[in-house]
Formats: C-alpha cells, structure tokens, sequence
C-alpha cells in the first residue's frame, strides 16, 4: 500500500508530481510520503491493538527525524541500535520510556546514556552485556529493565546477511543458555531481567516463522515464570515485510491475526518493532537518467543516482521495481512487479555512475524505452536506502523530500562537496 | 610491504605504537602509515621509469585530502571518477593538467568542471557522453583531451563486483565499436579523442591479464595509426593487487617486468591508475573488542567497528587479517595471513555491533585468546575502507589518523551525532 500513483500519465506522490520534485530539489533524491509512512503504522496498531502493544519504530530502517516526529506524535516508541539512533529518537520528541535499546556491541557510552534518560526497555544480548549494565546501573544509581534476546533457532526464509534468529548468529542466545541466563540475572537488583526479546530476521514475507518463534518464547517464560522469575514482557520484534514486487508481503492483518490470538491471554506486555513495513514502501529513490547505452544484445540505462545511494541491490540481491516517471502512451503500469508486459519494452541493465560493476539497480530487467534526462523512480526504497547510503566515490549523499498532501519539503539538504571534506578540516 | 610492525609484543605504526593511538584518538579509528603510503607509489614510479608515465592516483580507493597531498608533492597526477574527486584532487594541490576522469554517468555539471579547470584527459565511456563532451567543449570554448575506453574482454580473475574490463559490464565499448567511435568522433575539433583507456578490474593478482589487454590495446592503436588517427596516449588503468593474505601481490616490479617491454619503444604516453596497491597496505582499522561471546562451538568477538566502517567482507567476501594489537606470548605473529599456528587458538567470529548478520569481519578465523578492552588490528584496509564508509545505524563514522615518523596526528574528525543529523536542519 502506498500513495505513488500514476496520474495524467505520470507518478505522483500524494497530491505532488514527482516531476515537480525533481525540478525543485534535484536528483537523486529520496521522496516520502507521510501519509502512507503513517497509516503503515496505524495499520500495524490497529491490526494488534487487542495486545495494546507498544509499537516501537525500528529507526535504522529510515532515521531521518523529521520522519521520526510523525511517529512520535502518533504515541509511537523507537527501537534504537546505537547512541546515534537513541539521540535520533530524543530529537524526534521520542519518549524515553518508550524507547528499547538491542544491539549486540553496545559500549559503555551507550548504555550510560540510555540508563541516564530513562530509557524503557534495554535488549541484552549477552551475559558480558549484562555484567556491563548491572555495573553501570549500579554506577549510574538507576534502575533499569531489561529483556533477554533469546535464538528461537527459526528460519525467517530471508537473506542469509539478514537472518538473525538462528542458532548460529551473533545475536543473542539460545533457549537452553537462557535458563541459565536467568538463574544466574534474573534476581540482580540494579536490573530488572523483566522480558524476553525476539528478531527472527527481516524481510519475513510468511507468518509461520512468528508463530514458532513466539510458541517457543512462551514456553520459555512460562517454564521461567514456574521457576519464580517474573516475566512481564515479550519483545517480539520486527522482519514484516513490504512489497518489493508487487503485493508479496502479507498485510499487518494478516501477521495480527496469526499472532495476537497466540499473545491475548497472557497478560504479557507487548513490543513490536516494525520498521521496513512502515518505510519502504513509503519511499522512491528518484533519479534521472544520464546516459542510455546500447551494448551488444543488451540496453545500459545510466543513472545519476548510485550504489552509494541505494546498496540493497548489490548487497542483498535485492529487487526494486523501477519504471520511467513519464513511461508514455501503453506503458503506464497497472500494477508493478515482474509481470508487466507490453510490446515494445526492451531488456535493460539500470546503472549508476559508480566504478563498479557492483554499481546497479536492476539486471535484464524489460522496460519501456528511455532516454537522457528522463525521470526513474525506484520503488519500495523508504527502507534501507537512505540509511546505508555512503559518499563512496566522493559523491555527496542524496536530498530527502517529504510529501504531507500538496506539499512537497526538503527534510534533508543534499549534501555538497565542502561537506565531504569538512571533517578533514583539523 | 608496509611499516605496521610488532615490535615489543605490540604493533606499531612507523614510530607510534597503535596503543598510543587508540588511547589519543579512540576507536574505531582508520591508522595510515605515510611512509609505506609513499613508498608504494615510488615503488611504481621506478618500476616504470622506462615508460616515463603519469601516475594517477585513483582517490577512490582512498581519498582523504591529506593523503592526497602526500602524493601531489611527489608529482603524482591523479585519476578521478566524480566531480566530488576532482574537487579533492585539486584541494590537495593536484595540477589540473595531470588529472584523468572516469567513469560512466559523468553529468553536465561534472564535465563542465573539469573542462574549466584545464583537466588533462577525459575517459569517455560511450557515445552519448562523447555527443556531451563536444557540446559542452564548444559551449565552454576549451579545447579537451579524451581517451576512449576500451573493453579488451580480459578476465581479471577477481570479484564480480570489480570485474570491469569483460564485455558484459556497463563500462567501455568493445573493439569492434571503438573503429565505429574513431571513424565519428576521431576528427572532432572542440575534442581530441587522442588516446585508448583500459580498466579490467581490481584486485588482479596476476600480470597476465595486463599483458593481454595491453596488446589487444595497441593492436587497435596499430589500426587507428594506419587508418589516420593521431593516438599518442594509452591509460593502462589500475586493479595493481594488495597483500590482504601474507604476500599474494606481486611487486610494482613484477607488474612492470610484464607490461614495460610492451610499451617501451611505442612513443606513447603511458599513464597508471595504481589505487589499491598504494593505500591497501598503508591503513589498519584498529578496533576495541565490546564483548567476548561464546556461543555453541564458536566465540563470537563483538568489537566497536562495524559493517559501516570496512564494508569489504560482506560486499566483496573479502579477506582481511586481523590480529591483537599486544597478542601475548607466543602470538606474535612471524607473518600475516590463514597460515599462522600455535597452540591455543580459538576458532572466532570477529563482528561489530550492527544490527546484521553481514556486519563481520572475519568468520572462523583462528586467534588468540582476546579479552573486553583489548585492541584488533584490521589489516589492509587502507584501500575501500574509509571511502566506502557510511552512517548506517546512525554510527558517526570513524577517525582518520596518519603517521609519520614518530608523529601521529588526527586527519579526519571522527564524527558526532550531531554531524548525523546536521543536513536535517532545514
């Protein structure tokens, strides 16, 4: 569900043609809608409010904090990574309390600064983590709460660099080592051991990974709960999914309703931690075509937008669905995905202007004919763009424009070529 | 080579022990020795004095001004892929006049700024960008150099990301299309297409592949001559390899063994692109270790470097040699790479603290025994380490440090949340 559409022949956001953009801001720039980055996140309240849950944004998806505020003001929490992202979420008027903090490398700074605002719930990931935190809880003469990460060993069915719940990752710890876990935390008085945390991975485009991961946690509280711990928390993450190439991932509704009725009667406090669900389909890399060049059986449409900008493609093996701002008359997509077809396309390799051949963003991909100076715009990109963009090749980083109806405003300046340097000013 | 060394049961940079920098400028921080910086590039320059070549340093691979500068005194040109480059190729005091620029998107604005600043020669990568030069030459009234680029359809034997020279890639025309280009735009005024460019990837370990593609160049210069074109420059490119494993390289000697006698009696202007094999070797990532995790058969490192900062590993599958900064007795390492052996290694997992699966550095890799607080050195990453860094999970990137001698000082600010947010504010 977004609100880019194709009107009078060309993609509007909201009640603002993306040509329009371009002309004002520039390209590449990265475009959002508010209205469709918010009700993804009414969606999500709405489908699970029988859980009253604390929906947490997974900032790292799309930090911008201008994007952040919308949720804030909405009653949202954040679900924060670093120091960076927990400063984020102040900025963006997050309430403290509402805010939790996982990660596995989490520094003393960090934890030091997250104890001292009041943060709501820290994600501990190891037993050196929470020897770290007791410590400086204790330091600090705070009381913290804190949830252990535990590996319900399910497979997400994602990509292996963003599969988190299994037993052989970095990321917290598995059933058998949480008991032990608890025996040894779970009466500390500087730290309330309160909850369990989940992250199976991300994008989970099924239910049924949520459900075994969830079945095991409760087992695990409630054989924790007989042993005299008490468990009032259950942080079951994030990994929904978007729709990358058509209408792939299931709906907030439908991950609700597999999970909520597993969670209703348990009295457990609830976090959820959406943040590609919430993002990526709220955003559009747009981006202008430099140069088209025929080689051999095949067509390179040369963008000015890069790797730097947008890595999923080439990190991931990710897909984005990209088609022409203005396709022209037969061209106008009904729906996207791989399924479009029409007479006349041609198979085309998107690329950006990066020295690389890692540099792209689609391979053999059939589109409409092109040329020089044309608008693209590449879908599903609210998520994972922006936020692991880099100034590789000395390029400085993209422009963001947020839509709210009508009005189209810059919430992120692009960068210039005195900003490459600036740190190196010393 | 490189002048990283252990010396007293630590590694030291030249004159400066790695400790002393970790405790004055923190970490994660990127370490540059000037010295073995320098010297690679003078190992160059002897090895193909014959030729009398211009030595582009390729900024992509690593270009903070301050190194940049090292090299401009010394004469050095420099090879740029992007207007941001070119702006720190002349901050650092490059002479316009040996600088070479890239690349397959160049924009107007980009072509523009080079042409007004007198820049040396232009790779020209297509068509399209060639009909943009002429115009922009005739606009500008400047005269303007160019080589085309040419895809020998060499395979480099490297990764598929920085395989560049096949026919596959976006980069270059085959040589069939190269006569088609000469007999068009050979005889352009505004424009003298006066020169062949070559690319064929990077890292190539080998000299062969040179070898090939240089004489597939020149047999095409032989054809271009007799037919009437007057080509008096061949850019042979850059891809020279680094020792990531121990010494897997071969020397700026080797490298010139091969390709020297193919060009000595040409009467051509030979010029390199070395990147890689100055700047790989002369930088270290040193990391503090957060946590010590085991978990099932393995242990898991958590340091303060992430993903963001060295990406080369998830990207690239790429190797890097990592070891402690003080290894304890019977550790120190008598050379780097897989072969090292002593009693006590552990099996580890060596990753930071990003929210990902692909945030590693090393997977598997015997070490000592490592505990919280100590200090790893991440080796060879001087090259696409820093210049492929970003803010992902909002981590303000790392320092920059140089040394010379017995001085070490700051040549990039590390970053501070507010930097994270600083393009917000509009």
């Amino acid at each position: 569900m977004d609100y880019f559409e194709y009107r009078d022949s060309a993609l509007w956001c909201e009640g603002v043609a993306m040509e329009r953009i371009a002309r004002e801001f520039g390209t590449p720039v990265y475009v959002y809608s508010a209205r469709t980055f918010v009700e993804h996140y009414e969606r999500i309240a709405t489908a699970f409010a029988k859980l009253q849950p604390l929906i947490c944004y997974s900032i790292k998806s799309c930090p911008n904090t201008h994007l952040c505020k919308l949720l804030a003001r909405k009653g949202a929490g954040f679900d924060v990574v670093s120091g960076g992202e927990l400063f984020r979420a102040r900025r963006a008027g997050g309430d403290p309390a509402k805010i939790v903090f996982a990660g596995v490398g989490k520094s003393e700074a960090e934890i030091r600064a997250a104890l001292r605002c009041g943060i709501g719930l820290l994600n501990v990931e190891s037993e050196a983590e929470m020897d770290q935190l007791v410590r400086i809880a204790a330091e600090e003469s705070v009381s913290a709460r804190a949830a252990l990460r535990i590996n319900p060993d399910v497979d997400p069915v994602t990509h292996r660099h963003t599969t988190t719940g299994t037993r052989e990752t970095k990321f917290g710890v598995d059933v058998a080592r949480a008991r032990r876990f608890f025996e040894r935390f779970g009466r500390t008085k500087e730290v309330s051991l309160c909850g369990l945390h989940l992250h199976i991975g991300s994008p989970v485009n099924r239910v049924d990974p949520y459900v075994a991961a969830i079945q095991r946690a409760l087992e695990l509280i409630d054989e924790l709960t007989r042993a005299g711990f008490a468990i009032d928390t259950l942080d079951i993450g994030g990994g929904f999914s978007a729709h990358y190439r058509g209408t792939e991932a299931p709906d907030a509704a439908a991950y609700a309703a597999a999970i909520v009725p597993l969670l209703r009667e348990r009295g457990l406090r609830i976090i959820l931690e959406p943040g590609r669900s919430i993002a990526a389909n709220a955003g559009v890399l747009l981006t202008r075509v430099e140069y088209v060049k025929p080689a051999n059986a095949r067509r390179f449409v040369i963008v000015d937008a890069g790797m730097n900008d947008l890595i999923r493609p080439v990190l991931y093996d990710a897909y984005h669905f990209i088609w022409p701002v203005r396709p022209g008359e037969g061209f106008v997509p009904g729906a996207r995905g791989d399924a479009i077809d029409a007479p006349g396309l041609v198979e085309t390799d998107v690329v950006g202007p990066v020295c690389e051949t890692g540099d792209f963003f689609a391979r053999k991909r059939r589109l409409p004919p092109v040329e020089r100076g044309e608008l693209l715009a590449v879908f599903t990109a609210g998520a994972y763009g922006m936020s692991m963009s880099s100034q590789y090749n000395s390029r400085p980083r993209a422009a963001e424009v947020l839509v709210e109806g009508d009005a189209a405003r810059l919430i992120r300046r692009r960068e210039t070529y005195d900003d490459l340097v600036e740190a190196e000013h010393v």
